[in-house]
């Protein structure tokens, strides 16, 4: 394949990102299925990853998985008024089933009395479950998850962040009180801020949506947001709390302690394989993918230096000794022993491809005992590092990488959120069309305010940050109106 | 929910089969969406356990995983004539895009210039990206694999054997040469072997397909068979050779070592939610699932006995501590404390559900320092263990249900499997409607006799061995029309 040049970040923002998904093979667009994707071996690498540490957090606080049909009865979408609003005009609709061959060209065959649609997510196919399941508050709280593929027919696509299809997780629960359903929003929201900062090295702002926008059919959805090199927020996943909107239009209904019957409160939540377009976008370079070790699909690159043959079978035995050692510290490991193939060529490549350590070993080396280590980000230095102890130093530098990802990109964060009290100051920094900030400033309340910002300056506001995100609470005026307000909420450009 | 009565196996199979899903909760139809199912927790766990084994196998032989597109464009499936033939029908098709409300009433609205079909296997899209990022012989072997739902709309349905979405792998390699490809093929037809086997616990026969059974575009395809408790074949896993089929039909092409183009060879393989229906068909008994070992999503139920309260927290406080010591040796345990349920209650609800191991404490276990422990098939015994080394002896008899229920079905089918060599004595067998039995028998080698024989007796040819497999080859006389024959071929009915 011809190699990808990758334009710089300060040249053409969304270039870069295009250029960064081609070089590391992560994923392309399918072309001949409109809006859609094909995710590359190295970019499902990462997805299986994250799901992994999903899984895992999903498991430990008592969720189970389950799958539900892809297609969904096109009546039941309009069982929930806002929801159906919400997401008719995104959806994909399966009319035909069988296909004919007339004149040596397939024709389609038999009509469906009733259409479905592929699955833009699943609160009422789930619910239409949850109602044959769901008897008695023994029966709560019920606690389901799914991986699964989704569709929404979008007219803009972007790869990872905005795709006809997508890959992602969708939390069902069920409660017998709405305080119950209030602690699940909470605690899965939590379960994704933690995965973006222990796992992703993102850091993210948790809060509330404003109303316009809430997902369709939620009393109140929750999101974590994360500001991008660029200065933009991207959403990095969504918990809603659902009230019993969906219990009262699919008749879910338990009998409760008290022997009274009475509609479930229930919960979705959901993360998807846009988290790969906020990695790459947090931390990638002008060099290209730049990956947390703990989601590198390929921890270390070895790569062996040596001029004859000789020299060749004493580094490659080396090479592959450590290697192993590495390995049995429970670290994938690649011996890059490609013939023909210069060592720059292949320094080239994997920090293309966001591998986080590389390793050198050339005869000297193996001399000496000792090989030269560079990190892929946050360190330009060589490092020259013993054999004998190489698991544990090893070790050492990409706990540092990981660490120093987060710190690298919350400090970028703190440089580029500023507070903001005056209409003035707050048009200027929204008119700067390549870079912008992440604004704390005064909202009174009103969606109309909100639209008129929004039409103003494309700023919109991301969410109204939860106790302990943001600025501490103050009481003030809204930068836009002048009227009261109980405190700042975060505004930015998004994606 | 109301308990679900097992109508025993002798009465009526199918009923004992569904019986059985329905008891152990593993999955349902979903009715609303038609032919489809929900698996349920119960039934995804198994399918998870099921997904881990096979997915480390073959990314330890070189595959790694992407994900491709849901739709299809309708014309993709013209480009290979045989495979449009044999997918057509079944076809599930996408022809509009997004909703409109017309006085309340949700309608269609944009109509898609090319119609897309829902995946029904994916050859034809992952072909057109094979063209475009294969271009010479060092990118091959190419070795992809995709986790994913695919439908395929049939008209008589049955829970895990044959749905409308189902959920499955697909492998999709390309290579340099015919060769290759055919050890590829071999290679994967061994790892389902190895997991029905080692896994699952149940015997398969490897073969080869005859002409009229292929895959729709393949040269060859090979399967593994399996028998269930009826004597019943149950396909368990294919591997195909597609030669250069696709290859031509999507212009996939390489340039080999010796400068010239040529179309590549390919393969695909693919095992399915499948094979859940046949582990619950070869292992399951009248009180419900049985399931082995290394597929059990509990391990071991602890069911603690007590009158009095004083007894509860005494038996609770050791079976709590003998399930930690458990988990620690990595095993999924579950202590069921539930208040106001009988012993015998429990135990009934973990038999159904296929708990390989259940133990018991009781006060006087207790103070003796041992347990009671009974597996849920090959054994009737209850043991008395001690507390000391539960661990060690744990894992003794879950080693010993693992290759139990492994010789077990190997015993059934031996017992249930014949060589025939009359026309009368063969349609005497098949006769039976409930019972039906493996039949080594010679064939003619012909379509027609192929036909014939199953238009007289239901029996199809499941396959023709591999070397190695069923009885050794010898030459002979067809069953049907006294023709010479090469080797024993073998029939059975099938699901």
């Amino acid at each position: 394949m011809a190699e990808v040049v990758i334009t710089p970040r300060a040249k053409d923002y969304a270039q870069w990102y295009q250029d960064v998904i081609a070089a590391a093979e992560l994923a392309e667009p399918a072309n001949v299925v409109r809006g859609c994707m094909v995710v590359r071996p190295h970019g499902w690498a990462i997805w299986e990853k994250i799901q992994s540490e999903l899984d895992r957090r999903f498991k430990e606080t008592g969720h189970q998985n389950a799958a539900f049909p892809l297609l969904i009865p096109l009546s039941f979408l309009q069982k929930e008024a806002q929801h159906a609003t919400g997401f008719a005009m995104e959806c994909a609709v399966v009319t035909h089933a069988g296909l004919k061959t007339v004149d040596g060209k397939i024709e389609l065959k038999n009509e469906l009395e009733e259409p479905y649609v592929v699955r833009p997510t699943s609160e009422t196919i789930i619910g239409h479950f949850f109602a044959k399941w769901i008897d008695s508050y023994r029966d709560l709280p019920l606690l389901l998850n799914q991986w699964c593929n989704v569709m929404r027919w979008e007219l803009r696509t972007r790869l990872f962040l905005r795709t006809g299809e997508f890959w992602w997780q969708e939390g069902h629960t069920a409660h017998a009180s709405h305080a119950e359903a209030e602690e699940e929003v909470a605690r899965m929201l939590d379960i994704y801020r933690d995965v973006y900062h222990d796992v992703l090295a993102v850091p993210v702002i948790r809060g509330a949506k404003t109303a316009n926008e809430r997902f369709a059919g939620a009393l109140e959805t929750y999101c974590v947001e994360a500001m991008m090199q660029d200065g933009k927020a991207l959403q990095g996943a969504t918990s809603h709390d659902l009230g019993q909107n969906f219990g009262k239009a699919f008749n879910i209904t338990f009998q409760n302690k008290e022997g009274v019957r009475d509609f479930v409160w229930q919960t979705s939540w959901g993360a998807s394989t846009r988290m790969i377009g906020a990695l790459i976008m947090a931390h990638s370079d002008d060099n290209g993918l730049v990956l947390p070790p703990k989601l590198a699909p390929i921890h270390v690159a070895i790569v062996p230096i040596y001029k004859k043959d000789d020299e060749r079978v004493r580094v490659l035995e080396v090479a592959q000794k450590l290697a192993g050692e590495l390995r049995d510290d429970g670290l994938t490991v690649k011996v890059d022993d490609r013939e023909g193939m210069k060592p720059g060529a292949k320094y080239y490549e994997w920090e293309r491809k966001g591998v986080p350590l590389r390793i050198e070993v050339g005869p000297r080396d193996v001399d000496a005992g000792t090989v030269v280590a560079k990190l892929r980000a946050c360190d330009d230095q060589k490092k020259v590092l013993p054999m004998a102890t190489l698991g544990v130093e090893v070790g050492k530098l990409l706990d540092f990488l990981q660490k120093a990802l987060f710190e690298r990109a919350l400090a970028f964060r703190a440089a580029n959120t500023v507070q903001v009290d005056s209409w003035a100051d707050f048009v200027e920094i929204f008119k700067d069309e390549k870079t912008t900030k992440f604004v704390y400033a005064h909202w009174d309340g009103t969606g109309e305010t909100e639209q008129a910002i929004k039409e103003a300056t494309k700023a919109t506001i991301r969410c109204l940050p939860l106790s302990g995100e943001g600025p501490a609470p103050e009481a003030g005026k809204c930068v836009r109106t002048g009227n009261p307000s109980a405190r700042r909420v975060l505004f930015a450009k998004n994606y």
